[in-house]
């Protein structure tokens, strides 16, 4: 055969189909009974999740997905032949968000149960949102999350990401790149996060360069020759140890003219123990200033053990677990219903049980351990978390990648010591309900259960 | 403000930055020493990886890729703020990729450390490649596996995918869904998928729904008048229970009119002891054709326990854990140099090791168990896996998803029994080596440790 021939239909510019079946359904339904009243969700984490707090972020990316949610004609087509009739198919044509989205900012440090996105709008807008807004908002928040994590694990030691590879997609790793460098300040191996966002790329060799040539001295020799600024040697190809005593030698001849060994890179074996054999190793030769870079299969757990033992290593390269969020590759996070036509609502099924009506997040100090929740217009102190971020068709906020960094760092070495590095809390901290939000639930409660 | 600056640079239709920085040293280094001998990269799944067996798949997104892997002025202009030479840039602003693709057939069913992909190329052109191919093949292939392996403990249930709102990033959710199709005949959520690929969709109702109307009566009545041929209702939005009866009340009437309640979802609770009461009460009220769907926190082993207490459960709903493959987010899938300009070559870390040379899986039967892996141009017998996909610019084999998932289907059912449900194998089954490949190891690896 010729030619490439690829089955099922081009991508279009319009993200309106991005949602799930049931967000259309129920559209429908409110179409036909005219329930377009206004009408709140909440995004928010479980207080059931797994972990003690969160790097809010991701509202940037729903702010422009309101750019593209649209239904374009090949939407409208491919509606149709789902059974929909021709007067939704029509509000589905000529769809354009309204309403208003308030948000905490991109960069905030919040507890399970702390709305981190509420958008007003009438029902059928508002519901159509919420598969895209729940999606948008997960994923740079549990990488954000498992960034500081890291970070505050690694306690002034480097980290890069390296997990674009296993990262869900490549547009995914990219957004990977920008969520850890907010959450940790990470570096990045992903070079076209670097170019989009002007995030420090790093990365030398992979065990391909060694075995490119027939020996590892000679790769050692020439990798450094043509690089002179970015001399960092993988080691740990055949013999670490052996490795790390063949990039002295290797690199002998350079330094004497004035080059220096930037790295030994371990990616492999019993880090602590190959780091402290390795520190030695270079420190007899005279290299104090050569890094130990350590890689493979590290998380915010053996990180933090790591340091614990006093590993001598400069610098940590974090993949899978952070481009995946490993242990919590999926965040329990929801997008509720909580207010319909001036009626604040709930559910109460056990653990999913939601709490009713719009709401606010007053914060007293500058982390969440005094956050009291309440309702939207309560009479609470604290600084308000969530504020306007959009308005019928008008983003309010503007996303800048360093000061939402820099907003995250602060709130993060503000923390509680014992909220900042494992072991961690065992019970996720919930924020204090307000007197207001708790009489709210009371009625709802006991209106449902009449 | 009045506008929504964007910080970042825009995208670009050029692929060439999806890497690894090291990716771009390595071939920086390689074409300043003129090492531009073939070279053949192995994509495989290490031994120690968790999953007995895998679905392989994503052959036909590198084919893609390598239609849009280049650097245009956009790349070029930021790697030059690298430091990149000019010769390199050069190169890299003309590059096409060159070489072939070999690789199993899309939706084939192998085992740890068979090749699905070989790359034989110029060293920096398969070298390039790398991270990329990593990438594009890893997330179908994690969630085909995850797919076939709640599939085959579903026993002939049927299964959708709900997982769009938590897959990591809204083409991920689209990417999972064709997956899931591919392993598990699964339909889908997702209404953009099913556009594109034509994968039956599913959904009707959230708990928003239930909580716009002041009573969930009305709300039952509403919904499935509004949608006679897809009449399944949430019922636990407050009490599991009392939401069947309060279903089978309110659709009475419209029953009496000729319609059916297709359904009843649960999504909370103990689904197994929840489903046979719900089934109790619709078979009383002669509703013996009224459907229960299960979701919320499924994965195939919590359906294996369902399905082995004989629950009457008709389908499974099943969302984060397929579409960010929970338990093994992150596959530990390789892109290894195996030979360069004529030379086998292999790694020696531990259980990072490799096997040297190019390669050959050979089937004897209609699944892996018989498997044996040897060099590429081995004699033994059993049919191929590795066939040409891609040769100078030119695919040689075309995509089709339904017959793709045939395919998958018809190796899983061959599948030994105890290898197709829980509890599965402790130690992952890996190919027997071919003699020719034992023999090449033993010389690679005497050399290596010379």
């Amino acid at each position: 055969m010729t030619g490439h021939r690829r089955e099922g239909s081009a991508r279009t510019d319009r993200a309106g189909l991005h949602t799930d079946l049931y967000e259309l359904r129920m559209v429908d339904s409110y179409l036909q009974r005219g329930m377009t009243a206004p009408a709140t969700f909440s995004l928010f984490i479980r207080p059931a999740a797994a972990r003690p707090w969160y790097v809010a972020l991701g509202v940037h990316r729903l702010l422009e997905l309101l750019e593209t949610f649209r239904f374009g004609p090949a939407e409208i087509a491919y509606l149709r032949t789902l059974g929909f009739g021709e007067p939704t198919l029509s509000w589905l044509a000529a769809f354009e968000p309204s309403g208003e989205v308030w948000a905490v900012p991109d960069g905030a440090v919040v507890l399970a149960q702390e709305p981190i996105v509420e958008i007003t709008a009438p029902l059928p807008v508002a519901q159509l949102l919420e598969t895209a807004a729940i999606n948008l908002v997960q994923y740079p928040t549990a990488v954000a999350t498992k960034a500081a994590r890291c970070a505050l694990a690694a306690q002034g030691r480097r980290l890069a990401d390296f997990g674009l590879r296993r990262a869900h997609g490549l547009e995914t790793g990219a957004e990977a790149a920008m969520a850890a460098f907010v959450g940790g300040g990470f570096a990045t191996s992903n070079v076209e996060a670097g170019r989009r966002w002007k995030i420090p790329v790093t990365g030398t060799m992979a065990h391909s360069y060694i075995q490119a040539f027939t020996d590892e001295r000679d790769a050692f020799h020439a990798f450094a020759a043509d690089h002179p600024d970015h001399s960092t040697l993988l080691v740990d190809t055949y013999d670490t140890i052996k490795g790390v005593s063949r990039a002295v030698d290797a690199t002998a001849q350079l330094r004497a003219h004035g080059q220096r060994l930037r790295g030994v890179r371990l990616d492999s074996g019993d880090l602590g123990e190959l780091s402290r054999q390795a520190r030695k190793l270079l420190n007899d030769a005279g290299l104090d200033d050569t890094q130990i870079i350590a890689s493979g299969g590290l998380d915010e757990y053996r990180i933090h053990e790591l340091v614990a033992q006093a590993a001598p290593i400069d610098a940590f390269g974090i993949g899978s677990a952070l481009t995946t969020s490993s242990d919590h590759p999926a965040l329990d996070i929801v997008y509720k219903l909580v207010a319909y036509d001036q009626r604040p609502v709930a559910k109460f099924s056990g653990i999913k049980s939601t709490l009713p009506g719009r709401k606010q997040v007053f914060r007293t100090g500058d982390d969440p351990t005094d956050d009291v929740l309440s309702v939207h217009d309560a009479d609470e102190t604290g600084q308000r978390l969530l504020a306007p971020v959009w308005r019928d068709g008008k983003p309010l906020r503007a996303f800048h990648l360093t000061q939402t960094r820099d907003h995250a760092v602060s709130q993060l070495d503000a923390l509680p010591t014992d909220w900042q590095r494992p072991p961690y809390l065992d019970d996720p901290p919930l924020p204090r309900l307000g007197t207001d939000l708790e009489w709210l639930n009371q009625q709802v409660r006991r209106a449902a259960f009449e």
